[in-house]
């Protein structure tokens, strides 16, 4: 079903006041899930709200707690999120660097003491919003398996960048791993095998059921102890297609966020508190060129690879083609809601006394 | 045959300053050399030099033209190579950098107007050298084709990060495509055929013989006129195994080097002059926690990931591991030199009157 993403806002922000979080909090969280929403991002939308919800009741994250600075240098700043929802500590964060690469040209921030932040790219474009290039980099629950290895203990890691283009930025916003575990989800749904090379078992072999796949990573991700098996690395089962880089994007990750935030490895968030941990970095890029030439420049060359001979039937799409595609339909005819959320939304609703937005 | 790594210095100083370089500029280009070639990195070794002293004698490089600084913030700089060698702009992007990073916490550059820099990893180990976390990036020479894509457009770009850690550091140090063109040239020198998904002709199927993989990839790289095929990015031939996050990471790439430096991007290093350009970032991970502290989250890490269960007969790398093995051993045993790059060296050492290292 779809809901109109206005109704999908205020139902969000009166929830969030409920759980207790401030107006000004409540309207930016909403923001964020609304915003992957209309991207078709559904894995981070409203999806995840009674995950938040029940983090919220298990003390897991204190909505009354506020991100802090804990100190800072003229280019780096460290934030503490005070185990409160990353979105509000990475929203800090941002603030803080944004002023700063006004003064110096770059600047990046760690997080940590943190949750779930929602999308990578919600703050690369807050990044060029103001101006700026940002990267955004967040780990997570340990799913992913190390090269050679048999048991997930790499997260599946986000990385986000976004450069200003025509007729929208260059948003590249993805999991390291070889596909995110809300791929999975689609194919279960649908009641799809999995192709390719996604998700392997105890003895790394590949798995094709996906019900099967989603024990693994439950497993792998809520468990102390490793049963074996979870996501690939991006290049797949094979060290030959040097599935190695995979590993290698996703372990400067776990250094830039885990390791640099004195917090918790992926593989460690599994104990008590969440403990996430992210990263954050803007520069100014007119320092480089004139923006709009910068931006014109970025736009040719995209546009160039979007019209180089394809396989027939097939189309070259360059990353954030399809979530601007979506935004601008979504913003139409509503975002999507599935019916397992929609159920935890009026559940929810009915608890807090929040009225259930109406489909469409 | 092997030689020893001091003779395969002295020899290449001398080389350099016969070029024109200056005696500094001579003895900073050879250690670029004999660094790759003591880690094992071969193909950017002294495999390099006919190529280089080629470049130098058609003014591709031009080795009396010093890089200059074009302009600065505290965080950043612009650096003109000028059209000398890469590695000469970036060791001045990096001191000027370190310089900024040690400041204000971090700095990053952006060199345009340049040429081939060697290992990305090199600088990265600069930082180290100076107790900071160091990214470096590069463009090349058209070799990749995107996802969908029939013809090569994208550089097989390359990016390096390094962390401190014991034994050694952290060390991934990579093009971003499948594979890199020197796995290639390995297996037809051992006349093998390729395994897994490496290079497509231009009907985007899959090349299993080496020589015929080389002419596509020599067509892409130094023909204005395309004619098809290429190296897959990482994630290989499927859509269905996210080929275009391998594509994404390429593309961000060649938007922080040739866009940023408002010089050629990949596809257009095939006119004219050379026109690379690269991307160097430092930061002072001190800020964030005791150095000695971070190292030992770090190699505790990497360790455990050293140690996770493994399929049979399967070893767990850390990138890093194999370079630094072989590092402590080519030491010793003195670097391997191919037949053809021996015979290369004599020709040259012939024409400009310098002694050629005997071999082991």
């Amino acid at each position: 079903m779809r809901i109109l993403s206005e109704s999908e806002r205020t139902y969000l922000e009166q929830i969030f006041v409920k759980l207790n979080f401030s107006a000004d909090d409540a309207k930016f969280l909403a923001d964020t899930l609304v915003d992957a929403d209309l991207r078709g991002i559904s894995s981070h939308g409203i999806n995840r709200l009674a995950w938040y919800a029940q983090m919220v009741k298990d003390h897991t994250i204190i909505p009354t707690k506020q991100a802090t600075v804990i100190k800072q240098r003229p280019g780096l700043v460290l934030v503490d999120a005070n185990q409160n929802m990353g979105q509000l500590a990475a929203r800090l964060a941002m603030r803080e660097i944004i002023k700063k690469a006004k003064q110096t040209g770059i600047a990046m921030a760690v997080v940590r003491n943190s949750n779930h932040f929602g999308t990578a790219g919600y703050y690369t474009r807050l990044a060029l919003e103001a101006g700026l290039v940002g990267v955004a980099l967040t780990n997570t629950r340990p799913l992913v398996v190390p090269t050679n290895a048999t048991t997930a203990f790499l997260g599946s890691n986000a990385f986000a960048f976004g450069f200003p283009a025509q007729p929208h930025p260059f948003m590249f916003d993805c999991a390291t791993a070889a596909v995110s575990g809300g791929k999975i989800q689609v194919k279960d749904k649908r009641g799809e095998t999995l192709p390719g090379e996604w998700v392997v078992d105890k003895n790394r072999q590949v798995v094709r059921d996906p019900k099967e796949a989603e024990e693994i990573l439950a497993a792998a991700a809520f468990s102390t102890d490793q049963k074996g098996g979870g996501l690939l690395t991006l290049g797949g089962l094979f060290e030959e297609n040097s599935n190695y880089k995979g590993m290698g994007n996703s372990l400067v990750i776990e250094i830039l966020t885990g390791i640099l935030a004195q917090g918790s490895i992926s593989a460690d968030t599994v104990k008590g508190k969440h403990d996430f941990s992210q990263f954050l970095l803007v520069f100014d890029p007119a320092f480089f060129g004139e923006p709009a030439k910068l931006a014109a420049d970025a736009t040719r060359m995209l546009d160039r690879i979007r019209q180089l001979p394809a396989i027939p039937g097939k189309q070259i799409w360059i990353p954030g083609d399809r979530e601007y595609r979506l935004l601008a339909q979504n913003r139409q005819r509503g975002v999507e809601v599935d019916e397992k959320t929609y159920a935890q939304m009026k559940t929810l609703g009915e608890e807090l006394g929040v009225t259930l937005p109406g489909s469409r």
